[in-house]
């Protein structure tokens, strides 16, 4: 469950989604495997785009990368087609070769033709590095977890340190896997808008006042699918449709876009647990480090905006 | 050993180096473990471009991707970073997941901090696909291969259907492995460019007329690298210098990359042998295709121009 | 009048529109401004993309530069939004800014709404550098000859050193605009796809050999748009729906596009004249090139098969 | 003169330069020409990065564009060879035609080789839209204009809304020209960073909050260069050396940049005036619009914060 009190910093005025989670939108799952040892504080986190099967319906993508210094592998194809032909992984950056072939595995399971009469097939894995807190060098991401976090996959996920958010930090702060949702008209139409953040970032100046700052040794790497439209593997005809928002009308999406995103962020905050770090210091959670500021207003008002 | 009688349509006047290979710039070994069973024709290729820690001391890169349709991973922290820091590997396009875990734990082991007092590295793995040849769901590949390819790392590496271009296919005739080099003078010293391509493209209008189609399924990823200049991880200073050459002198520097890239192919070509096919039909290399065309006068003289 | 002979080196097996120009793409004129005298050999070429209102119905466009050694202008919008709003204009490099100006007035006087209820206009100009032949420090282009180029649109245009082709230099031989056509079946319907070239570039290593080398100071920028899909300035519906080719599909439009735009370049060369360049050296046109080889039966093939 | 306290929201503890402006970097001018009459207001800024001759002594510069709505000319080739060549003139978005003109006629003065034994230059004009002050559709910036601004550069230039800026909005203020500078210790040397804006954007969600909203209308592009360096149009050797920060340490470079162009913004509010707009409403600035809010204590701390 996303947040309660979502609006805060809202630039939109959209309501949230049933569950104010990304799987909001329909057909979207989310499954998580969190691994948690002696030595390993981690773990692989899924987005299933679709219950079918999204190597022979594509969907339309798009990625940006803010600041490269990231391992994610699948973006090159990502941006030369535009669509994405599997689902997403998540999990720390010394893993993204095993989490690859996981899920080739798997998308050669479902598709007997990769290989055969057909060429191939783009993972795409998205990492952040857990290493503060999880002994990243064991490699503690086998195969079997990520499919395990597939056969998780689910409406109804967790948010906080959880799955690939096992091991993350954010503004000095535990972070982790955070979701949130929008509903909005369009053309009479209800279509619904959805955020997942693994948030594993710098040094902001306060989270009240909005902002970080991105460093040489810090990568911000986005992705954004859509599952309105479709793109056919084996297409019947030369031409084919896609319905999009026009231009002219596209900044309120922008809009709620920040706000999701915004949200998901503070919502992965606020789902974190207080975690031993890399040399057994805890890594404060959020609400732990906003009970130490017990005679502070905003402290104490940022709270009660979030429940904690 | 690269071609004997390299300057076939060459736009400049430079002569190779003793080998006319990659290796003759100094410190640069090439790898190849080549796997050929009942079903596998397929194999990795790693460059190890100097003998020394190439994590601590980096080196300036560059990467281009001509046509997108391509798995290769690291290319996203080379473009903000313009620096390697591991050696590359090439391999099957499914493979790459795995090459990347053997890449990672090979990276780990010669440098203890990363993960520790250092984040992270990043692992850069290229890849074509050779589901023509090679029954590439096996997955054939294995961690066990990549090392051995690093075991192999020499500076008289062979050429054509061998590591990870065993599988590979060029203009309809049976590609591979390349390389060529060539030595400049510049500013009384003198330097020694090269060039390693795994060729693996489409449908040519000729050999004796360059020039190829870049289709939608189809990638081109190249990447450069200079041993010239090296990046500290840990530097002792804030400011570092780099050497390079002047934007106005370099069109020089353009054509011998062009005639080294072309004649790489074409020693690609050149080495190749006759290979069966996925459905047991031989893959004609050139020098058979040649052979067939007996009366032609074009195929003759290229035949003796390539020692063929 | 395109080539009456098209198909030389074709990837394809289309067949050209009606007059094998650019302008066989229903809606799209040409028009030509020439400037000769004395010191000046430089001009202006519009392509109006349609009889209607460009910036309020604009098109779907994209920019592809392969050498950025150049001073066109308005791409980095069109790079955003992907859509054109005016007309292109093609003039010398050094008098892009004038052209800019008349542009903008010309697009001010048919739409009243920009600057009061709407922002601002986008306009594109191209460029090319033509003082190998014209005086180009008198910048010698003048807005009344952007407007006189606008003037003479039509669909009957001429190739060769016309409008701002007129000072244009290709493979050492005199330069200048070209054109070609195609016309394709795609699901059942007819759609006709046009190139138009301002030729000005390097030193090939012959004609029948395809291939240019691409310099340091050379700039090749391209931009493509489609007649086929409006995009609303003032949109009823917050969705729009656009058709488009789909990725399984395309690598034949892609065979055409290139030989189209060989073709056009082809075009520009043989409809060139023999012009005296800066210092008042003849610079060749292509026929007079190939009559200086009179006895090179290459050079008879080709003016054969170019009607020269 | 930049801010007076210019420390406010901090992520550097660097002290400014003696000016707190960009003309704290040695050799740096800027010069603005303000036009106000009954119908305009708008004006034209130039950057003038060094005293000599900047086109045979080029700077290397980078540019990023945020949002792409925007119609700069000159970043095509600045993103290929990585060097400015004259200096940079701000003005308003239909008059890029005029100021490119303009700088070119200037640069030909300068430079006689120009389009004769040298190719071509490459203006830069950036630009914004100041059409709900100014009526833009009169196209009110002349060559004259541009030459006066240059005439008129100085290192002690005024802020606000004079020069480029005269026109220009910002967070729905009245904004313009801000500067900043910080001097910072390298390796033992001093060097200075400066930046200036031409404040013309968005919604933000309040002062104190930093963040602002880039939407479909609104471009934001950005231009880095830097004295330290000059890469010669005729350069004597091949090999160039450059001295750069090394990217282990550019962390604290990124910090002091946010720095600098976060206060060069809050200083372009400080220094505007209350403006009538298009529409001869007043447009308040920042002053005026804190006092409307005179029991805020937050306005009243960021008066005396910001000396209004």
């Amino acid at each position: 469950m996303g947040l309660n009190k979502p609006l805060l910093f809202a630039l939109s005025d959209t309501k949230p989604g049933p569950k104010n989670l990304i799987t909001d939108v329909a057909g979207v799952t989310v499954g998580h495997k969190t691994i948690v040892t002696d030595r390993l504080r981690t773990g692989v986190t899924v987005i299933n785009p679709c219950p079918d099967n999204i190597f022979r319906e594509k969907m339309p993508a798009a990625t940006h990368v803010i600041n490269g210094f990231d391992k994610s592998t699948g973006l090159i194809q990502i941006n030369e087609l535009g669509t994405i032909e599997t689902p997403l992984v998540l999990t720390n950056t010394l893993s993204v070769g095993t989490a690859s072939t996981a899920l080739v595995k798997r998308m050669l399971a479902e598709n007997p033709e990769i290989g055969l009469s057909t060429g191939s097939v783009n993972p795409i894995i998205m990492e952040c590095n857990d290493s503060s807190i999880n002994h990243i060098r064991d490699l503690g991401v086998t195969e079997d977890d990520v499919n395990d976090a597939f056969a998780a996959a689910t409406t109804d996920f967790a948010e906080g340190g959880v799955g690939g958010g096992t091991g993350m930090r954010c503004y000095e702060l535990k972070g982790g896997i955070g979701s949130a949702s929008r509903q909005v008209e369009i053309d009479g139409k209800t279509f619904t808008m959805g955020a997942l953040v693994m948030s594993n970032f710098g040094l902001g100046i306060g989270i009240t006042r909005t902002g970080s700052f991105s460093g040489n040794g810090s990568g911000e790497v986005t992705l954004a699918f859509s599952t309105a439209n479709r793109v056919s593997h084996f297409p019947d005809h030369e031409l084919s449709t896609i319905q999009a928002i026009t231009d002219d009308k596209i900044d309120r999406y922008f809009r709620i876009t920040v706000d999701i995103v915004n949200e998901a962020i503070l919502s992965s905050l606020a789902h974190a647990q207080t975690t031993p770090d890399h040399d057994s210091k805890p890594m404060l959670c959020l609400k732990d480090a906003l009970l130490q500021l017990d005679n502070d207003e905003e402290a104490l008002q940022l709270r009660s905006d979030l429940g904690l």
